[in-house]
């Protein structure tokens, strides 16, 4: 059998280890009986350190080298060049790293739980220091041309560069904090969407508008869980979660949209690619495009709510009389809040940067753990113009410096990016409100299956976007974007 | 580190992966989108020969040397022998032939359930006579010392031989016969379950009951399944399942209690056995003797239905006016049924020993399989006095032998036996009626636990019996039981 043919089905028989893997996390967050909690620990344990260990065995190396040669097609050749880069990344951290990036970020995640509990940041300063110590050592071993920092987004944004963010970053703050002062001269819309929403009403809800965008049910399904996520089981079982407020439809409805995209990205990976490295998503920043795109531009949009209204009214009877400009309006509030999760499509951003900017410092060694809190609530005053009184909503509020998720925030604002270049890319050559309005998500849903989601991990993220929308990577978008609505929604000019 | 220690870690480290193909198992019945099957089915098949390749390695054969020398305690013992004895079996199976009947069954199981669907036995004969082949072939390799269908007893219930079943079933299926056509002579009870049940109330009363029986919610849940079965994930984690019908309220309860004394008795083996060969049940007929206990000495105890019918009428009113003696009566309805699993304690037994007779008949090549519909119909006129009048209601009901699990219908017969002997053996120093009727199962589950859950699988059946109970195994128990309970019932004189 040729090598390239052998490495395949090693990688697909190593996927089916994770997608039991993924199966136990799954259960973990939104079935599993407390009790049983101890030992799932201890299960996924063994799983992933043995995933890993067949990922990055000399068996392994053995057959990528030789399938280099054999690789012809751009799928083949994708396929080699994207393990290539995982086994070699992979291969340079020593087992031992490896084992106390978990221990310390196990620990952190603990630690991090208590200090939010109590407000108070110097509680998990020392542990942070440990996980900041092992990341930096994690990025000198990977490598980097220029920034430290370069090896760590690489894990998340393969390709992207400091460089390239702090060429981005300046100007999109200026006009964002910009935008962000003329909305608040204006009119406040009111909140239509708070009230009393009975829950099971509520859930089904999030069916039908999951169904309404094009979600698979018989290949997936949708849960509760804390925290929402959208998580692949294997090809034909992509799953999302999202959770509930009885007074706020908001909270539920928006979220749901948003892992919807994410799962509509996974259900459009070709079924060939799966269990292969490229059969993924091109990046977190590409995934996060997706999951923006329908949960901001479509159902934030007005002609969205022209043509969902009527269906939210079989739902909640008491929208009948509310004018779908309110609907539309409340879907897009902004305001200065002092939490991420929570934040418009303006402030997002604003969030983002901060976050980054103190972790590039980090990893730098230009600036202390301890002084995370002092130089958080600077820049939260600078940028979106409030100040956190207690830790928790400070620089509390994230878990991803607990997980050592140095390098993933950058791909949150990535997504909002990329999805306002796809928007526009699209709308050329598609009635974009008209098919909305008609509910002919279909439509929509079929360009990006072509554009984005049938490539899975065969481009890298500038690539890809370049590929699908005809032009470099450019800000211009999003920042039109931002204009073009808000300036309708808040009816000011920007 | 002695051998008996990383013989130790080894196999819990195993276990994390039959941990994982558990989950995977019990989310393809409960949970699973139709699309992931395809994948299901591969993802299983890889973890299910891993499993089978870590627990027969050479390092296994080794260490399980080595720790025999080692083994102090009762505990390690037992770890030892029941591991040795496992091993040595499984090593005698040459991997081919495990994959011919993985193969080959898997194929039978979708041809049965064509045949069961055009109710003709010939369309499953051809295959089944292939399994058949394949199963002689394994008891062969496997060995045994009067007669090749101990070989296959011996999985399922170690220890047990058809020297000993057929020494039991002629006295018991005379006795049985007999009681079915008293009590055919007699009165019958009128069906009280039988009406119109709200789904939602029917699930919270599945919980309820549960929860009154001992089932810790905390370390389990209960879902929808086609088949009810009872799974343990990992220690703290042991789930039932169970179905429902709208018009027969019967139909979930007992089903419910019935998995209820399976996962009541995984969830009381220790942790400290955990992933050991030792952490299950000591059998699967000692496994049946709980499940039956709860659902048929407990749970159709008039006793129990004093304690329980006020809470029975919370969920459904139209109890109320029910007297307790009409519910228990209707809960021991006796009939002469096709069906094995719709059958009663007084018919289940005769169900089983036509199968008994049948198959092993056709594994010491005594009968062939095209002739098994004509014995099958013969058997059926002579104990249980119905003919089926199509094969899907006699030879094709049952799933087993698609499955290739010749050799396990004893057990539930044993199940029986064994569940009466304890049933008499706790009385000696309880008052079970007392207990019962005023809710105090935990009297009862403690006396379970403390005799038969907390051992494991460190006992062989037989041992284990006879410890629990102070005797050997003897069937006049459950002959005892019988007369007892249903000349009460039917108000006759057996």
């Amino acid at each position: 059998m040729p090598a390239l043919q052998k490495l395949k089905e090693k990688y697909i028989w190593i996927s089916h280890f994770s997608s039991a893997f993924e199966l136990l996390q799954w259960d973990m967050e939104t079935h599993m009986p407390r009790k049983g909690g101890k030992w799932r620990a201890q299960i996924l344990g063994s799983l992933s350190e043995f995933i890993q260990a067949q990922q990055t065995s000399a068996e392994m190396g053995q057959l990528l080298s030789e399938a280099e040669k054999e690789a012809e097609s751009e799928e083949d050749r994708a396929l080699v060049r994207v393990a290539k880069k995982e086994y070699d990344k992979f291969k340079k951290i020593p087992p031992e790293l490896w084992g106390k990036f978990a221990l310390e970020t196990a620990r952190a995640q603990r630690i991090w739980e208590d200090a939010k509990r109590e407000s108070d940041f110097s509680i998990f300063s020392p542990q942070l220091e440990k996980v900041v110590e092992i990341v930096k050592e994690l990025a000198e071993r990977v490598g980097y041309e220029e920034n430290r920092y370069d090896a760590l987004l690489d894990f998340f944004e393969p390709g992207l560069t400091v460089k390239d963010l702090d060429n981005i970053i300046p100007k999109l703050r200026e006009f964002l904090i910009n935008v962000l002062e003329k909305i608040e001269n204006s009119g406040k819309p009111k909140d239509v969407f708070l009230g009393e929403f009975d829950l099971g009403k509520q859930k089904e809800l999030s069916k039908r508008v999951l169904e309404v965008i094009g979600y698979d049910f018989e290949a997936g399904r949708i849960d509760v869980s804390a925290h929402p996520f959208t998580i692949t089981i294997s090809h034909g079982d992509v799953r999302v979660t999202t959770r509930y407020d009885e007074k706020d439809l908001k909270y539920s409805f928006f979220s749901t949209v948003h892992e919807g995209g994410h799962a509509l990205y996974e259900q459009g990976i070709p079924e060939s690619f799966r269990g292969l490295p490229i059969g993924d998503g091109a990046s977190m920043g590409i995934h996060e495009s997706q999951s923006r795109f329908w949960e901001n531009i479509v159902a934030r949009s007005r002609p969205f709510w022209e043509f969902f209204k009527p269906i939210l009214v079989e739902y909640f009877e008491s929208f009948k009389d509310v004018p779908v400009d309110d609907l539309w309006r409340a879907s897009n509030l902004v305001k200065r809040s002092l939490i991420r999760t929570e934040s418009d499509e303006v402030t997002y951003n604003l969030h983002i940067m901060l976050r980054y900017e103190i972790e590039k410092a980090l990893i730098n060694d230009e600036m202390k753990v301890k002084d995370i809190p002092s130089v958080w609530n600077e820049k939260m005053k600078e940028y979106i113009g409030v100040v956190p009184e207690k830790d928790s909503e400070g620089a509390l509020q994230d878990v991803h410096w607990a997980h050592g998720s140095f390098g993933y925030f950058p791909s949150y604002m990535m997504g909002n990016l990329y999805a306002a270049q796809i928007f526009y890319a699209l709308r050329k050559d598609l009635d974009f409100d008209g098919a909305v309005k008609s509910g002919n998500f279909k439509s929509i849903l079929d360009r990006l299956r072509e554009k984005i989601h049938i490539h899975g991990k065969i481009l890298e993220p500038k690539d890809l976007i370049k590929r699908a929308t005809g032009e470099d990577f450019n800000i211009e978008h999003f920042m039109n974007y931002i204009k073009e609505k808000y300036s309708e929604v808040y009816r000011i000019s920007l």
